[in-house]
């Protein structure tokens, strides 16, 4: 009868957590309808106010011509690279090895859109310019993401962005910007939405993870793209008769939440300096360029993790629920600031970081 | 400045309306949201209990093993064919040439999947099995839609269903069904859903039809189909962060409404006799089997526009926003009873139906 508490269990159990907005749960939805009448009509297939007012407000947004509202990132990723190669009549595109079209779709590109792929750098840095010079291979399409997730959520330089734009261009070469977590990198790189947008063709943003909505996705670009992308939106069974209970939500905590990426990014960037000054303990990137970055221990999982209960019993402070071995003496996790790290009292954050610290001096190797 | 009112404007101008369950507004997510918690957690991409409970409910009412939520119908079945397809290896389906995958979903079952279709009987009529005998093509998978909606919502006789399902077995062609309307002509056959389930292979379930959900759909087989579904719902973009939006109004509104069929029949039956009573006017089936049939008038629309908008203006009663030219002389519209039918006083029905009558025995052939 004996149970052995387990990381997540102990995470659960924590006061306050680093990371997020707080729990997914039946309240996001809630408080986003709460001023919401019941009268307000829902969208019909794609048609009607709710879904067309905010496509044209996240066109606006990001300085394109029109925007269509999906139910998914997977879905209208897979659709803008389809539309590129039909439109170039050249099936394969390019992208980073650990896209998430690579890594997290059952290889949906391949087996629904038959489109081949070419994995550009290597999987533990960002694809530069002369990678994109040095292809061998004729691409349609090129997708970058900002940031690049599985790597800490690194960023190239502006100035790189911007050449291998002009390069793109200049070779033909459509460039699709997947940006997931577009607004968290704009205080970085000091730029609007749409200034960045401007350098891509196509972009597809999602409401779910800094913005904090519950799913759902945006791609935008030219009219005749996204025209185009709605009829594959209704292919892929996308095009459901009422999305509201997405859009609402998506443009509640958009508002809510666009102007505090500032805020979560320098979080971010306090939070770091506080894991890299504890023993074994570093982030990727060592200085986070959005509000996202890996936090790094030099011992297994099955070292750190009961450590990391002791310290989540003893401190209240919850830091993540899953750890994972990246090889025989090492350990991460993902960590992206919002709402919740600025509401923690400060003394609490230094007494966990400071246990920590003690914890992870202890620790064998 | 003359602006002539349209059907639709007067349609949304009256006080009681004869078919379905009233407006698709946000009213109907949040009625369904009043009991919920604010700490019910949300199902993670296809995990947890929210989506798991209901998956159970359904995989039980439907009779299969296992169940799994879609998003939609369109993702729901090209899946289920194309899986069938695979295990086939044979990439022919058999449908009605009036099945919503061959008008309604932009081809995704043969632009994704790349799958030929072999499309059995007239527009006009059921697929009977002599159809199925006779077809000169080898199939991998039959679907068959209960009621066949585009031709008024029209049912095989029992015995020529279980006739088909016994034939497809003995022959090795798998039966899927879509059921998008199922729960709908269960009265009818006097069978529960697991037994008309039994006579197939996979079974399609739409939750907003006459359940009256928001949106979403169930498939459900056996353990291993069901299992290869999740792998495609990835694929097609399908396998969302969160889905309970969609799921908490699926399971409070089917508990409301599955055992109210019967009574979306017999006033579906107790409508088409009052239709079929007035000039010009015929209901096809003539008899309902299930709580929908159409509305055929022997007059093109632009001749019965006018006097619908005057029959909505004089009794506040509404039959229909649109009208579809089915001829030169003939159009028509689908009639799905719900909630509302059994909420408006028998007089004002009446009164509707004597003016409506009237109205078409004066009008001009």
């Amino acid at each position: 009868m004996d149970h052995k508490t387990t990381l997540q269990e102990a995470f659960n159990e924590t006061s306050v957590q680093l990371a997020g907005h707080g729990k997914r749960d039946a309240g996001v939805l809630k408080k986003a309808f709460v001023d919401i009448e019941d009268t307000l009509s829902s969208d019909m297939y794609g048609e009607g106010k709710v879904i067309s007012d905010f496509e044209a407000e996240m066109a606006e947004v990001l300085g394109k011509e029109t925007a269509v509202f999906f139910p998914s990132g997977t879905m209208a990723q897979q659709i803008a690279l389809r539309i590129w190669c039909d439109r170039k009549e050249l099936k394969t595109v390019a992208y980073h090895p650990l896209s998430h079209l690579e890594i997290h779709e059952q290889d949906g590109l391949k087996e629904l859109h038959h489109i081949r792929t070419v994995l550009l750098a290597d999987k533990d840095r960002l694809i530069t310019l002369d990678d994109v010079k040095n292809m061998e291979t004729n691409i349609a399409c090129l997708l970058l993401e900002l940031p690049q997730r599985e790597i800490g959520g690194q960023l190239p330089e502006y100035d790189e962005l911007e050449a291998i734009s002009a390069y793109c261009r200049k070779q033909g070469i459509i460039l699709h910007l997947d940006g997931a977590r577009l607004f968290e990198v704009l205080p970085y790189y000091g730029k609007t939405a749409a200034e960045v947008c401007s350098l891509f063709d196509s972009v597809y943003i999602s409401v779910y993870k800094g913005i904090g909505g519950i799913a759902g996705a945006v791609l935008a670009g030219s009219r005749d793209f996204t025209a185009e992308s709605k009829i594959w939106k209704r292919r892929h069974g996308g095009d459901l008769i009422s999305l509201y209970p997405y859009i609402i939500p998506a443009r509640h905590y958009f508002r809510q939440r666009v102007d505090k990426m500032g805020q979560y990014y320098e979080e971010a960037m306090e939070l770091a300096v506080l894991f890299n000054s504890c023993a074994k303990v570093s982030t990727l990137p060592e200085v986070p360029v959005s509000n996202m970055f890996h936090v790094r221990f030099a011992l297994p999982a099955e070292a750190v993790e009961p450590l990391l209960i002791k310290l989540y019993e003893e401190t209240g402070v919850g830091l993540t629920g899953r750890l994972k071995n990246t090889g025989d003496q090492s350990c991460s996790f993902e960590l992206s600031t919002g709402d919740l790290y600025g509401s923690i009292p400060k003394d609490k954050v230094k007494a966990a970081f400071a246990l920590l610290d003690k914890l992870m001096q202890e620790a064998q190797h």
